[in-house]
């Protein structure tokens, strides 16, 4: 019995608090060498577009294998497919479909980040963007934290009203639309920026000490949306795939800033391998990725919790 | 809504009609160069097994891309997974899980094979083998040619009663079990050879004059299933794919025999670029690998035909 989920499956806090446990897992895994995440595939229709894959799994007691493909051809609907395996009995566990699973497992990150990089006792959260990632990134901020104040900018005073009243329902939080990013990070002990903006919207001089920030949104030389001078004052820079942030097409936003070799991979700090956060002052920045592998970890999770069987 | 298939789902005598006539314009798109197949793509998941992936699809006024994937993980459940896009749009048109597929696949392009090469008024048939191929065969070959007679041999006595009894019921023809593969074939117009016999077990002299053959068995220098002076008394010698005729990990059964060079693709014996039967006498003999790229095509007709939407 193939289990197949679709977007509507897909709700329910309990299923972000499931994937950041099996992240915390994968990325266990993965400062073993025992995450498997080789480069993605592409296959050319010409004049139409991409097939991608992105292969993954981890090994280990359990193995599983999978991979998500996702396409690039010209059209309004865009299903993406992840499908997982158990690789020691051949069993196809299920399958995935649709865009929650990726916006899921991109918020479980940076959960993840967020559970050991902001400080234990931080309340206060300030995030940037109402999009997607934005309600997912506070989701698992959420997860992991025992927020009381939370604020929310976005440049659109709708999006932003939107967002705090949905927000407010699906977490039961006190969320508050701010007039500008300054004021919606200036008491922050975390941050949020998931902006599509090519431009930085905060600075170093904005924040708290002690703050941490998540960057989900763009970050090549091309356009980034946080000053380079927060990974100047930031102790600790993460990200969870230094592999990945030296493939973009265009530079890493940080490259030349002598800033890019202090950058530690998330996996190491949570097995303590490269340090995490040393004193209360110190700002900490997690630079999201995306570790390709990952979605299949999400989705056995969460095919493990949801109980359609088609 | 994408449409998601099982094996269940696959039955019925008008879904292999469907699939040749779609592998008929699939065929007809490849020797216009318009069927997109590229190489398998691999992934390994040490001590584990392999993801296998195979991509394809066609271009032109509606063009698919889709990809099969299996898995070579060590258990007893193998589910495979095709899924097809419609790519002018990015609708995802469905998925088809589950083995049937395959078959069904490999079944209807050795119906399209004796459609194009064996006698028009062909009537009488041997089969060579009493599994899932054998049967996919048989129903592909009583889609295109108005079958009276069929024999089956297989080894075991017990499998080729069983065989002619659940075959005579899916397609109302009368099967005789055969006491060897000599008489199975002696009176055939066409033969279809479908064993896992790594020694032939037919020649040039148990055929009639005029037989058109499908070897779908094993065909590499290591084993092969049928005689090599088959191959030398045919007129036409076609198969599916040179080109992967020629990446099998031993070489393919005819390497050597100075046949392989007279190796035809079907698809340009389709379109007319290379010759077919010639005259009433002709044996013909179509070398079936399974064209990757071609599950893409199939799925997508059977798709626009089964009706269960999830």
């Amino acid at each position: 019995m193939t289990k197949i989920l679709k977007d509507e499956d897909l709700v329910g806090s309990h299923l972000m608090a499931a994937a950041i446990d099996a992240l915390e897992t994968a990325f266990r895994a993965r400062a073993g060498k025992r995450l498997i995440s080789p480069p993605r595939h592409h296959v050319s229709f010409p004049d139409l577009g991409d097939l991608v894959f992105t292969v993954g799994g981890s090994l280990g007691e359990k193995p599983l294998a999978g991979f998500r493909v996702y396409e690039t051809f010209d059209g309004a609907e865009h299903s993406q497919i992840v499908a997982v395996w158990s690789a020691d009995d051949a069993r196809l566990k299920g399958i995935v479909l649709g865009a929650c699973l990726g916006n899921l497992r991109t918020g479980a990150i940076g959960g993840l980040a967020i559970r050991h990089l902001s400080a234990p006792n931080a309340r206060t959260i300030g995030i940037l963007g109402s999009g997607a990632q934005a309600r997912t990134q506070l989701a698992a901020a959420a997860a992991v934290r025992k927020l009381d104040r939370v604020r929310v900018y976005s440049r659109d005073a709708k999006n932003r009203a939107a967002f705090a009243s949905e927000m407010q329902n699906a977490l039961g939080l006190d969320i508050e639309p701010a007039d500008s990013a300054r004021e919606a990070v200036a008491e922050a002990d975390i941050v949020i920026s998931a902006t599509t903006s090519q431009t930085p919207i905060i600075h170093a001089r904005d924040l708290k000490p002690g703050v941490h920030i998540n960057t989900v949104g763009p970050k090549t030389l091309q356009g980034y949306e946080i000053g380079l001078d927060i990974a100047d004052a930031a102790a600790v820079l993460a990200t969870d795939s230094p592999e990945q942030t030296r493939a973009y097409a265009s530079p890493f936003f940080l490259a030349g800033s002598g800033n890019e070799d202090r950058m530690a991979d998330l996996a190491d700090i949570i097995v303590g391998k490269a340090a995490g956060r040393g004193s209360p002052g110190d700002t900490t920045l997690f630079c999201s990725v995306g570790l390709a592998g990952t979605e299949v970890v999400v989705a056995s999770a969460i095919l493990d919790r949801v109980g359609v069987s088609a």
